[in-house]
């Protein structure tokens, strides 16, 4: 398990979250002030550690002695949390790192996010702090909470009545007024919290640091982040894969989808946004749920509470409203899960009990089981025996607003609970708090709508089915010996290109330059018929558009007679052109048109681009990314991904195409790709053909762009 | 507008919906049993018409005067509730038809949905009604209700203790139970309802009267919907017309689109489910908002009960949090929406009020609306008024559970709320109920998920758009004169099938069958080179294989010699096989290649596919259907609507192709195909290729298969 051995310092986050004491540096005695809320939340949630109001002008504040100085506590101060003015923040800081505290809060505002001063202000606190080993948490955000500690060090209005429910999920959000929703909105679903965090401007602690010491946690159920940019992708990286490690669940909405948004999300934060492609591949390479919406957020995390990850899609079903069994067999497929039918035996046996029963699955038990509730153990016992199914799903309407009818089902659903605790139970219920409650504590998830309850368990199998996957990583390929370097500034024509290409170990097409006829038609020869003829030149770059491609040259005679066609062509469309002769490569017939591309992220660097080729590219944009440099095995990944894998795997009467070799280029070009990032702009092997199995697979074409 | 023009005959509705007086045959004075529950429900609702219970047991049920027979009552009785052991059903409806009542509702159950005897009797009852000119709802439904009148027909036990709140939205259910679900659900949403009904076995009244009497009803705003077969095609596609021409949105969910669903759906109803492709392309045309979760079914008929349509896709967001904002723009591009921005000079003056707010569109006040309320009338007076936006999303997290603030905002929400009572006004706000009720008076949504907001403005924009649209549909074209008749049984080869299509107007490749290599060779010529050659004999399925096809042929030399091949090798292939002689066509190059094909659809009738040949239909299965005949506006948008469009348009290089060509033939053969509905089995063009802008489009291949 990975702990402190990357870029991220897991144990100095600590202090954040597990103070001993904390000191709340510019305390206001008027407990709906910004100053006096930390203070008033942590007296309302009980927290138990040492609690010290900072103010030179009061003795006391809101009933606790208060300090003139941090100096003045004459105890250790695990973390400070640091609410003056702007101008005095750096002061503040000081005296932290003066007085040996460990972990800094900075609620303040007037930094970054307002204008040049405050971000060199900023820059200046973030010097410091990281110059002396003091973390800090902020500016401009809204803090910490441990839900458990009742440690509440944050000025969320949000909390002035009711502190938070202790439960498994932790929050991470680097805006804070989004983590302030969060946090409320769980409160008003029933959730409970563990530990939540808002990182405001991250001048040291970032979304990635919290998300990482969130998943290590083991009070910690899922983990629940909102993030606008990445700042530092290693960390990002490094915090994912301790998650992974952990098989802790994330469940993670990044905003900045649509142009729109992207526009709003830079406007909003300093960060960089990089391209939602990517970032949509790195997420699911690290197995984490990205949420498009805030319920979908909240209906996922709570799902993970649970605690069960099936690990077959398989769902039974069972329903009062048959028409609503078609809507939830409907949301099944999808989700990408499974209804196999009950077994034919006891079909036939449900349907004694039921005459009108649908038996299959879903097990329509009609609106019969709101007239008999002594039909619910038998109906479930049946799905969850016979049946076997991981994971089961009952939509029972609104049968929870009926205390009565709760109040006869509760032996049954207590009895099912317990004899099949090892099965992920799902509740579709209309229920009054009090009812909901009692049956999450038997063990139940309850959601209202019985769509949002498939698309919920369909998560948990797929986080399920992740967790299950122990296999590791492919390493990234090697480069050959000899391979030649790239260098910033370095220009190619195709010919060079490939020649580059190839010596990486990509396999290209082979062709030959030839500067007479007589050499063209050698080299066609040499080559075999049929040949493609086109002209070479770093001044013309629509060869087609001039006639300077010849398809289908079948002989030597043609060879010769297309060299000086093409020369003669050449020199008429652009006289001032610089020929550099005549590139002759064996026409290759079949196989399937794809693309791959590389691009420079400006978070994530290299970034390698797989699509089929043509249309599929421009009209469907059916194309996938991953990060440079990978292994084989996210190669293949990469192929199964686009839709047009079909024709790969053999549709529409192809043969079954080369695989095998395609992922060996996608590696290879990421490797490459990786190891000149400085260097290189772009990579674009277009068409990329994938022949039929055995047969391999070449880059026809192949543009390489440097940095300038 | 049409009134009772067509096969919907829906003055005979009114009974079931505002009777004058109601008998419930089978009375019953417990007050929680089937029989009880109809007069339980209509007191409580303060149902103010004649209520007569039949029972001959009794003289008074539940406080009101009891009757042994129907006939005892001796006053007009509008409607009768039948609530009787299904084996007394007949008798019941015979004395309401021998009393002249003039709607009957069935809800006892045991009938087809158990067994071919209740099948029979349900046959039974359905032909006495229809000869006596009564209606009748069910049997095995739930009843219907009228939310204004308190006329509470149904055994519903949802209503015990609550009526429901009267409003805009009426629910027509074809399952009694999910119409009862809705009903508990609108009810504790607090959505106000008007009429609702369910259908049950749909012995006489099926859905689409109900949704055709719902939809011309002037206190219905909004129709919810739902369904799970149809059973007369032209009354559906008359009550979409209906609502169409009352521009009354309908919001449907309609159940069985994954396979699995389809199965379950069938299991449930006893009529067909039909394509699903189809129904929703039928939805399509008629602005038919279809849903795909309770959720989106609700949220969209809530969003309709504020009755604005805005015809422009502008949205004007304001948001206190800047990541809120982004999620809202993001889900605006999903849904379709544009977040034109503020004008500059507005967002200057904006910047000046909140220095960090951000002020393009989202307007990102941020949480300093929350400090200061003051800020909420200019900034939303700003977004509307210089904004101009026809429809704005307000996001103010949970403001709306904190009284004091709401308090201290009410004179804003009020005066921007009657200023700009011209547009739709949404808030995504956590609230408490008294406080969203108190919002929704003054003329506000609300929504708590923000995203759902969005797609609920985006469903409302929909409406509008197509309710601003009058043009008057295209009819379907003619067929020429003289076209051939097509009969069950007919078959055709090749050739055939493309005369036959020629005739009814649909363009062919030109093609000629030659019987000697002489007549191949001037054949050819005369249709000029190149040209293709293929075998026609009505016994070789597969040309190709044989090596039955010849393409590119350039000379009448090579004609002659290509005719003998064909011979050759047809008749060493296939010895047995009758020998029609060679098809000359012209080599049809360039062009896009798409399909026509025709289905005849269960429910439907000929229903007619397009889609972009080749691997858009076999990868992606981008294609689009429409039931036949239909005109060249619904052609055009067929065209519009497959993703390929872009590569008729001139995506990749292509001319534009001839769109006008494509859609005439779209047209045509759906006029071909409804003309011979009863004939036809299938056709299929395939290729139909389309040329470049002004050349035309043409079959090349063409299947017909007729009927048995």
């Amino acid at each position: 398990m990975p702990r402190n051995s990357g870029v991220i310092d897991l144990e100095s986050l600590e202090a954040f979250f597990r103070p001993n004491s904390v000191a709340i540096i510019g305390a206001s005695s008027d407990a709906t002030k910004i100053g006096g809320r930390p203070i008033n939340n942590m007296k309302i949630a009980g927290y138990r550690g040492g609690l010290y109001p900072v103010n030179p002008n009061y003795p006391e504040i809101q009933g606790i002695k208060a300090y003139p100085t941090l100096g003045a506590i004459k105890q250790p101060v695990d973390m400070a949390v640091i609410v003056v003015p702007a101008p005095l923040v750096v002061k503040s800081v000081q005296d932290c790192i003066d007085h040996g505290v460990k972990a800094a809060i900075i609620l303040s505002s007037g930094f970054a996010e307002i204008d040049e001063k405050g971000a060199r202000e900023q820059t200046l606190i973030g010097e410091m702090a990281a110059a002396a080993g003091l973390r800090v948490m902020g500016p401009n955000c809204m803090g910490t909470m441990n839900a458990r500690t009742g440690m509440i060090a944050t000025f969320s209005s949000g909390l002035i009545d009711r502190g938070p429910q202790s439960g498994g999920i932790s929050i991470a959000s680097q805006s804070g007024a989004f983590g302030a929703h969060c946090f409320i909105l769980a409160r008003e679903r029933g959730y409970g919290l563990n530990l939540w965090a808002t990182m405001g401007n991250q001048v040291d602690v970032e979304f990635a640091d919290c998300l990482a010491f969130m998943a290590r946690d083991p009070a910690t159920d899922v983990v629940l982040g909102y993030m606008e940019g990445i700042r530092d992708p290693r960390k990002l990286v490094e915090a994912l894969a301790v998650a992974k490690a952990y098989k802790k669940p994330v469940v993670l909405m990044k905003v900045g989808k649509s142009d729109v948004g992207s526009a709003a999300a830079q406007s909003h934060t300093a960060s960089l946004t990089g391209s939602d492609a990517v970032f949509d591949a790195l997420l699911r390479q690290y197995d984490v749920h990205r949420a498009a919406t805030i319920d979908e957020l909240f209906d996922v995390a709570y799902a993970c509470t649970a605690k069960k990850f099936p690990t077959e899609k398989q769902l039974g079903i069972i329903t009062v409203s048959g028409g609503v069994g078609v809507i939830m067999a409907d949301a099944a497929a999808d989700a990408g899960l499974d209804l196999p039918p009950l077994p034919e035996a006891t079909q036939r046996r449900l349907k004694k009990m039921v005459p009108f029963a649908g038996t299959r699955n879903p097990l329509d038990v009609t609106a019969q089981l709101l007239n008999d509730t002594s039909l619910m153990q038998p109906m479930f016992e049946a799905l969850l025996t016979e049946g076997g199914y991981p994971a089961a799903l009952c939509f029972v309407a609104s049968l929870g607003l009926n205390p009565m009818m709760m109040e006869r089902l509760q032996p049954a659903m207590e009895g099912i609970a317990r004899k099949y605790s090892d099965r992920l139970l799902v509740l579709s219920i209309l229920a009054r708090p009090e009812v909901r409650q009692s049956l999450e504590a038997l063990g139940y998830l309850c959601y209202e709508d019985p769509s949002r309850a498939v698309h919920a368990i369909a998560a948990l199998t797929r986080f399920g089915q992740a967790f299950a996957d122990t296999r590791v990583a492919k390493p990234p390929p090697r480069l050959p010996r000899g391979a030649p370097a790239l260098h910033a500034g370095q220009s190619f024509n195709e010919v060079d290109a490939k020649r580059l290409l190839a010596a990486a170990g990509i396999p290209v097409v082979e062709e030959v330059i030839a500067t007479t006829s007589a050499a063209a038609a050698r080299a066609a020869a040499k080559l075999g018929f049929p040949v493609v003829m086109k002209i070479v030149s770093a001044d013309i770059q629509h060869k087609s558009e001039i006639g300077g491609v010849l398809l289908n040259v079948a002989s030597r005679k043609e060879a010769e007679a297309g060299f000086t066609t093409l020369m003669r062509r050449a020199k008429k469309a652009t006289p001032k052109a610089t020929l550099d002769g005549v590139l002759i490569a064996p026409m290759i017939k079949g196989g399937i048109e794809t693309i791959i591309g590389v691009q420079r992220d400006p978070v994530f660097g290299p970034v390698v681009m797989f699509g089929l080729g043509g249309i599929f590219v421009e009209v469907f944009k059916d194309v996938t990314f991953r990060i440079a440099p990978f292994g084989l095995d996210v190669a293949h990944a990469m192929i199964r991904e686009v839709k047009g894998y079909a024709l790969l795997k053999g549709a529409r009467g192809h043969k079954p195409a080369d695989v095998n070799a395609l992922a060996r280029a996608l590696a290879q070009t990421s490797v490459f790709a990786a190891k000149h990032a400085d260097a290189l702009e772009s990579i674009d092997l277009n068409p990329f053909i994938v022949r039929a199995k055995g047969e391999g697979a070449l880059a026809v074409d192949a543009l390489v762009i440097t940095r300038p």
